[in-house]
């Protein structure tokens, strides 16, 4: 699906934005990880934490989306769209 | 498990360096998304993304583990530790 | 959750019924590998081929409950928990 | 992957017999469920419980193949078919 110009302002912003200032963190902490020759059992598992950290923004983003905009979809009529996009996003998780 | 302090110098430890420059570029990229109010789905899509990268850079590092740490511990005698941290792996991917 | 005492004839009951036959008919194909000692990497690629039948059985069922019970409940205005199902629903897939 | 024609008698042979028998019995019970109009969360919950037993059985059979077959492989030189199959069923459990 490409990108849309909807614009959404996220009622968990700054939370949103702190985790992800974390994530990014992490990110560069993997290739530290690598570049002084950590073992690679060491930085699989700092992969799975990074992954998960990931996971919980995207579950955060969700149950927003959800609860604003599919609603407001929905109660607008515009619910054959809005279910597209949930199960688009759906079929990427699984 | 913890943190063991064996080294391992990746066998395509550039690649994987340039790959999680790109992973921290596009973490910096969701943050952006959020911080411009872009809409949720497209957010959602880009972290399948991120999560893709991450998950690409898993399966480099697990080959180069199995070919080259595991092969080694097996034939040095010391199966049962890398078979235990073979599947602490597999667990956490699963 | 504990399971509710809701009812729902499933729009694609018949194709669910079917598919579910036939992943039926793939476990017992893996007890049957398994019985006649295959090899244990066959037998695990057949393990993925039945869970991709009932990651696809999962999909099915869930766009016809957004489509039908989602879109009644939030316009019924019980949003609340529909959404609170969505998000348990889709923690357990992730 | 093609199928192999190796053979392999599981260590755990009558637990893994007596677990696909349960999975068997609760895709069965997915499909009275179905059958019977129960409510299409309580059927998705309900194929999540069968997606996490099936998990277990592969992480056991993972895990005797790991101890024997790629440990025996190895031993004998043979590591690079073994390490071909063990990521691709990494990369399919993924």
């Amino acid at each position: 699906m490409a990108e849309t110009h909807k614009k959404t302002v996220q009622p968990n912003k700054q939370a949103l934005l702190n985790r992800l200032k974390r994530v990014e963190g992490q990110v560069r902490g993997l290739h530290r990880m690598i570049d002084e020759d950590k073992y690679c059992v060491d930085i699989l598992h700092q992969i799975s934490a990074v992954e998960s950290a990931l996971k919980n923004v995207s579950l955060v983003l969700m149950e927003d989306h959800a609860k604003h905009c599919m609603v407001k979809a929905i109660q607008n009529g515009n619910q054959e769209e809005t279910i597209e996009e949930l199960m688009d996003i759906i079929k990427r998780m699984k």
